[in-house]
């Protein structure tokens, strides 16, 4: 299935609920995946409408993990073991689970107390969404002998667990008792350098982005609180490390000009291909997120077995970013873009010129930019990349097999960055494997200029490590310790 | 005629033309003000996209003041002695004005070729725009016996002039070749302070900014550029000066401690009608923009007369935005937040404690926070303020009477910053003349909180002179000099 089919899909069952309406006619609990056919598209609009590229991982991350973990801890009474990570509901008689409507019941309420949580301004979203599903959000029961109360219990202790987990949802960690903002940083992040003056060519400097038609913003480092979040699979971030990005360090002259011109080069040889599965890879909902669908589609999972394979995949990713957010902190590497114009200033390269000019040769280093916008965070380690490996790792653990077999269809110029010109024909994006995804992912921040090399095995090796402690966590789970 | 009534009348007109969609019934080009009824309607949403609140004012004046220039010298030739700004395109026998029919085609030729310059991504729209009134966008005649040649001449005169005016309306300026990016600074403007650290107390610190769900930018001096774009009616902005702000001073402890005392205080005692009135003149099209179009019609203005007025209102304003913008730079004055933080630093203060908090007495000083986002430029003189004084005064001059009459009915709850709960009643805003706009508009940047009460009759002052020196330049050009 691609991209395409699923967002057909997502958006026409989606509309199937909205348009019949009523209770009554809604939808098949007894043998639909709410989670997939309700839920997801539900949310969809909410987590692109807070990130619009889909690329803020962090906040992605949060959404898509929180959500998953209700719809686990929901589901866990219908499972012959499982308890939940935040609740302990007890068992219910396995003849509930004989179709999918006790599971979907209880998985809707719980995404309906995660969601009003993480979005309360679409409350009414929220409502609408059990409404359509035939459920009624002002059922608070918490009688855990029906799905409605389970959900509910279940939904409710996620919230509390996770409202004041460290990452400052709710705008009230350091003693900020007005003017709270959701996910503020409260540890004072300071940039070493400035928009303006790369004092320290080694260390990041915050880019300046166009936030509108002539209004330009200088990027903040996004939630550096995250490093202190609760993990789910490990007790603290603080004994995983990436090795000391070196090439980055500008008193290792000869590697730091060897690595920014290999982004250069990179730069001036991007393929069209390169270009769309650099533009693929930087939505994570579209890349990771559908890949998933995919998969447990193709592979015919159970309702209760895609509810645990998509919890693993986004839990993985979850704590893998906690540690990456660490290690960007602790490192705080320079970014490409400054490196190549503290190296060369007004010198000419040859590089990609920017949006419908090629490769050109003549380009000013100063005025070389990165074929994707540079994210609003240090350079190492690659976070996309750590993400990609940690959901390959869950996917060959959960499912079994390196196999995949996804494809990505894109039309001629169907280019964000060029649109009608990029690319240049229909062109297919395929992934045999996970690892042939986990390596297109990483490699692809290097095509489009965002990463040094160094920073995709440095992503990676987290993400794949971390990988195997959420699996083995679930499996706990799932034997009810 | 209120806002709701004028964009009741707006919209249904643009509507109207939609839906009778062909050439032939499309719209009244005898008896209407296209200038008014098509073309301000089409490029309201373009101006809101780039500046969702209406309160970039350097960018919405740029737009608005192109716009009627071009109105102004597409009408030149049909007036018994005027010529346009940047064309002299002879004269048109009186009966060729008899009705609008002439005017309003060359005026809507002519708004086609500023906004394809301004907007070029939305030409599309531009195109629909002269096809709903009946006109031909492909029709590129430059034959000056004809409205459409005059249209299109005056139109692309504007254009030429003002493209590379020093605005950096293309990006093209400081040698960039590559990556251009309209209205980016080329004058490598640099804040004294970062967001971070306040080294300066008396200077310009650049606020962060939420830029949505868990995302934060710091600010960029927005355009500083504009201090060096060329004026239309004076020589250059060096011999305008504003006096130094003394109490913004940090050496100057007992003033620079008593205006901040005066913000807060105007903060802790707003009304919900000084809420409104703040919330209006945030919206320069909605309270300047839109108060013009008021005082026209109920002065019964022909079309000829409307395009004088409304060219000199606008162009007023941006002449007086060059003179701000180098007074902004020259002194890089503190802003309240800053300079309060700084003083009292966790010491509770009683201000407004934020949206839906009301008054408070507990509030640590840095948690204080403007009533109405601060915006991206250094706080003297104020900006709003010299524009409200140079609209007020034009239209003293233009229509010879301070008289107004304007009324702003605004519903229980209409609040943008306190939706559902300010104001607690329905209020009508008033303005019995244009001295009481003035006054009130200036006034609200205190009780809002984003200016010092010595900005604002240091804006005024400037305003208030350019205007007189605009309505002169108006006056020359309408007789033919």
């Amino acid at each position: 299935m691609t991209i395409k089919k699923i967002l057909l899909t997502l958006s026409s069952s989606a509309l199937l609920a909205l348009t019949t309406g009523g209770h009554a006619l809604a939808y098949d609990l007894d043998t639909g995946n709410a989670a997939v056919e309700i839920v997801i598209p539900a949310a969809v609009p909410a987590i692109f409408e807070a990130s619009p590229s889909g690329g803020d991982a962090t906040l992605v991350l949060r959404t898509t993990t929180l959500i998953t973990n209700g719809w686990f801890d929901a589901a866990a009474p219908y499972h012959p073991t499982a308890t939940g990570v935040y609740s302990d509901l007890g068992r219910r008689p396995a003849d509930e689970s004989d179709d999918n409507t006790a599971i979907n019941t209880a998985l809707l309420h719980a995404s309906y107390h995660v969601l009003s949580s993480l979005y309360p301004a679409r409350n009414g979203e929220w409502r609408v969404m059990l409404q359509n599903a035939g459920l009624n959000p002002d059922d608070q029961s918490q009688d855990l002998t029906t799905a409605v109360g389970i959900g509910n219990q279940a939904g409710q202790a996620v919230v509390l667990a996770r409202q004041n987990d460290g990452m400052n949802q709710l705008g009230n960690e350091g003693d900020q008792l007005y003017h709270q903002q959701a996910y503020a940083d409260y540890t004072n992040f300071e940039p070493v350098n400035t928009a303006y003056t790369l004092t320290d060519p080694s260390k990041w400097q915050p880019a300046i982005v166009a936030s509108g038609h002539g209004l330009f913003k200088v990027q903040q480092f996004v939630t550096p609180q995250l490093m202190l979040t609760e993990p789910y699979s490990y007790r603290s971030p603080k004994r995983f490390r990436s090795p000391v990005p070196r090439a980055s360090n500008v008193e290792n002259w000869g590697q730091y000009v060897a690595q920014a011109n290999a982004v250069l080069e990179a730069s001036a040889n991007m393929t069209d291909e390169q270009k769309m599965y650099a533009e693929l890879f930087d939505n994570k909902i579209f890349s990771l997120g559908f890949s998933a669908v995919f998969a447990a589609q193709s592979q015919g999972l159970s309702l209760m077995e895609f509810i645990q394979y998509d919890f693993l995949t986004n839990m993985a990713a979850y704590d893998t970013s906690i540690i990456i957010w660490q290690e960007k902190r602790r490192h705080n590497a320079v970014r490409p873009f400054s490196a190549i114009a503290h190296i060369y200033g007004d010198q000419p390269v040859t590089a990609w010129g920017g949006a419908y000019q090629g490769t050109v040769t003549d380009l000013p280093a100063k005025q070389w930019t990165s074929y994707l916008g540079v994210a609003d965070h240090p350079e190492y380690p690659s976070a996309s990349a750590s993400f990609c490996a940690a959901h390959a790792e869950t996917s060959r653990l959960f499912l079994g097999s390196d196999d995949l077999g996804y494809v990505v269809p894109t039309a001629a110029g169907s280019s964000r960055v060029e649109p009608g010109l990029t690319p240049a024909y229909d062109i297919v994006l395929e992934f045999d494997s996970w690892s042939d995804l986990e390596q297109k992912c990483g490699d692809s921040r290097v095509w489009s200029g965002v990463h040094f090399p160094a920073s995709v095995p440095a992503g990676q090796r987290i993400g794949s490590k971390i990988a195997k402690r959420a699996y083995r966590f679930v499996q706990r789970k799932l034997s009810g310790h």
